[in-house]
């Protein structure tokens, strides 16, 4: 899956898969929809491999800009928790997908909507619409339960599940990974990124510091995807955080969208959603709660690199592991190294 | 409907119909299921007559208590601008009235999700469960059709649409509506106001200033309904307010909410969404952009009563108007009426 | 100073103090100019006995109303911490006080601003220019000290300090406090409130749920005050709350203040600030990091409850409690009871 | 002042002056105190040449890290409105300043705070303890009042007014100032940045895309700063927007300070503010509102660019311009230039 031209973002020492499932029990599962003009998908990351809804992480979310269709933000802004895994899907199927979610959480926990709360679905997306007849609403339930029964640390990136339809910087996008390892106070942490990445005009592009776009835009042929992208972006950590938090650390995720050229355009939802798996809290309040010891602040710069740095790393990633895919009224994008194999050499240009 | 004891909330004149429909424009509709264990619906609100996608109203929202699984809010708040009709639901019904908004929006408008952007659904909600077999997800997309298709000036109150299974003070709660008129340097403007109530205990309820909750909680047989409520607001109006000053507004309801007896309770989704029929803005950047006469805030003191008043106002209508309902497990919910037809005689208690 | 006709608002109980010191180690001082024009002063709210830059306590604010001059809430909702004794004055004279928070606090931490982080003021304040010469800014450092080495559990309350100079509802408001106490799974929590009142028009004045104001503006002889009043709210408990939840509970105080007949006014800058005793964080983060086990969100109702009712009776105290004050141009505010004695004798009405 | 190694940022064309200034009305002044250990000084942007209290400019903020003592954005973002120049200077000089804005304002409009609301100081502040002596409190209304009369469309840039004791990256910060101009439906909009930098650490720093902090840190002599850094970032604009597409574009800051190595670390300040100079809001809602012709958000992108490219264009200039300082303690800071004159020909390294 990797390649060995691929260029390591910052200075941070990446964990053993550079994956967001560097953290202990994040996992992650695609189900792909690869039907001729059907090229669309769902991504499910779960935060450990307990019941979500039993077993709550803390959570917080940062929009960078709010031009998106998702479900589930407010609560998590509201509690500071997680109580399903994090789906990933086209801007047309989130509604299924939530509601897959709800089935999938009643049908571990009865009681849910009638003698306890009900559940909050989580469902973030990008529009695939130049690759994928969206408007088909191809993806059903049947989907997430797939891509929820196949999560595994062991995941494919680039055009695999809600990356499948997905374009970067006119040419293929789709789901990357990354993580970074770092040590506070002798202790060692480690924070993972997984990004959707639908987003960028072709001429702004950077990697890694190289300003490859203007070439970029001169060989592709196609016409230059609208700016109705969008970016979603995971976070994980096993640092002790609360909401707060990891609001903050979500933030960072945004410096290392900017550094590959990204202005957060108006017609792209750019949202970063971080989540803990140190101390999870219980639905149940009876059930004790536990004794946190939390990161003090002031420790917490570190982890600000690590996002920012795991981000570009996971964007990176998807750029250069998105194979090309052709959809919807035949057209097609293609990957990245199809059209600039020789990124590296191409000199520092506006 | 109406029935002659209804007081009226506070020193402002409503409008002729005393509902949200007072605002010239905007139109409501309902689509009730009442079969047995499913109890429950869809109430649709159009802004105006026109395609909101293609003329969207300026609108803001305020979230007083975020436990709540709404859909749509997160664009609203980055561009100020609702596109859809408002519907309103049961809990577990969001996605399944989001699908319905996004293709009842694509057969009007074709190109959108392809060649242009995609649509952002609006759907707030508050959990039936009481009443309503709210896992059987019996809504489906013919009902927010039935539902908008319904949408007139004249609408009902009460047990109908979103509000069939929702209970409030453990009593029957649903959908109620009012209006208040001002005059702002001698231009008279409209706010409405329509409300889902699906909150509040027992004890804690005060109608029209009057601490009637003592006495309601001790005549009540049936089991309190757990705190697991919530209320969704939305205010309409036609006075020229962009959304900062619609945040401002909306954030009023909740002093009219208040009144009633709520603290905003942790289980409950408090949500207010508010719109203006002043001033829409076309979908499409080469539309000449409307010229606007903003209303100056040191004048908006009157919305802000207004907003309170109308709020506390619909609250009570959707108490005196809603029916009993028996549903779900043959559980049940009386009017208020039927547990304290003598509320206006009810001495003041804590 | 206390009166025996003062009603008890709500059903929960109050502490032995029924003030803000009823939460343990929270001590209030006040500074009062009273010289002719000059009707103004300081109120200093200490959050523990101490060095509240050495050990912060947590804190979190909401904004009713944001038309305010307030220092220190930006970094508050950044980092959730509290490292100042809280002031209170007047609109003028948060500059000066900002100094002498900054001042003191580098007298006992000399490394502050060089060796160490700068420190976060934190002065809130209301507009007593009605009474008060508030261009003359009268009000310096050592009002601020001596409020400072005032702090006591034992305070005044009324036109004392920061309340020297503040209207209220047409007649003269100031600095009221209360308290109330929860169960919360078998453990007691306090919660107190204190208040500095400088809003509301007289016709909209709600007591204890009965609306007086329609007489109290007729038995008005002054002219109503302006709308450009505010209140500002301070709650402190020993609940083991963090930031996100004191954020929550200090929303509640606006159900508090809206019973009372605030729909809270465009010129009035309504502004809450919560802190919590429990879990202090240290500046060193050299220091361990408390283990904190802190209150399950679905146990907090009753902390929401508390807020609501403890800020209602705190401004219904500063009603009852502040004397008659003649100050700049001779303009001066009768007490409530000075006008409206037989208040609880007055019938309902609008 | 401009020396020709400066490299241009991005592909907007700068304004004549590539200064905040290009913005028509809009100036600068400094007062600049340079006394042994007193390094430090006040800056000026005066949004107009009318009075900014009777003519109040539209205006927003994006707080990237809210560890700052700034006094006047919470006012801001509940009205949208601008009403004093903008004042930069040193933490522990923000309630002089504001003192002194206030007492400037009050000249102009006696009845402020008397028979009219009183006015919202606009202080922001970085902390330049490392070169003056912060606790000294030299900083008094004399230099704000000074800094005011110096306004004018030409301005230095560099260790000059409030970055006269600033750091970044190691080196010497201070004040820098760039503009660019776009074109949007055929209309010419100016949008321009003054920064006053105190942030970075040596190793990260990036200077137009070239990552030169290696090198830099390897080099320098003197330790590192702490991280307890700021930057504050203020956008002027001529274009048609309100202080919701201010909140937007001012976000767009953000990704140029990040592409100059920043991830807004911990103890970071980083704080935006952007106002436009079209539609003016009078303070007297008895004078007609400006009827506006907003910009369409679907055009806004090319003001996203241009706020990140002056951004990082105005941070360069800051590096480049601020000459050598030496102060409080003896302590000093080399200019960049002086350490690293060849940065142009640095390899680009990690």
């Amino acid at each position: 899956m990797s390649t060995p031209a691929i260029p390591h973002i910052g200075r941070l020492r990446a964990g053993p898969r550079n994956a967001i499932s560097d953290v202990a029990g994040v996992t992650v599962g695609h189900c792909t929809l690869d039907q001729g003009p059907i090229q669309t998908g769902v991504t499910v990351i779960r935060p450990h491999m307990a019941d979500p809804f039993l077993v709550k992480s803390r959570a917080a979310s940062t929009v960078l800009n709010g031009f998106g269709k998702s479900i589930g933000l407010m609560q998590i802004a509201e509690l500071g928790l997680l109580e399903t895994p994090i789906a990933l899907t086209n801007t047309f199927a989130v509604g299924a997908i939530a509601q897959a979610q709800i089935a999938s959480a009643c049908r571990s926990n009865p009681q849910i909507g009638r003698d306890t709360h009900t559940v909050n679905p989580l469902v973030l997306e990008c529009n695939d619409g130049w690759l994928n007849d969206i408007q088909a609403m191809a993806v059903g339930a049947e989907h997430y339960d797939a891509a929820l029964a196949a999560a595994s640390a062991e995941f494919a990136q680039g055009s695999v599940g809600a990356g499948r339809g997905m374009s970067m910087f006119g040419v293929k996008g789709g789901i990357g990974s990354a993580s970074r390892e770092v040590v506070i106070a002798g202790q060692c942490y480690t924070l993972g990124a997984l990004v959707l990445t639908n987003y960028g005009r072709a001429p702004s592009l950077v990697v890694d510091g190289r300003r490859v776009g203007a070439e970029l835009h001169r060989r592709l042929a196609t016409p230059a995807l609208p700016e109705s992208g969008s970016i979603i972006i995971v976070l994980a950590t096993d640092a002790p955080l609360d909401d707060r938090q990891l609001r903050r650390v979500s933030l960072r995720a945004g410096a290392g969208l900017a550094r590959t050229g990204s202005v957060f355009g108006h017609g792209s939802g750019d949202i970063v959603l971080a989540f803990s798996t140190a101390y999870p809290v219980p639905h149940d309040p009876d059930r004790p709660m536990p004794a946190c010891v939390m990161l003090h602040d002031r420790r917490i710069d570190p982890l600000f690199q690590a996002a920012a740095d795991a981000t570009e790393q996971a964007i990176v990633h998807a750029l250069l592991r998105a194979q090309a895919v052709k959809g919807f009224r035949a057209q097609e994008r293609a990957g990245f190294t199809d059209i600039l194999a020789d990124w590296q050499l191409v000199p520092q240009e506006r």
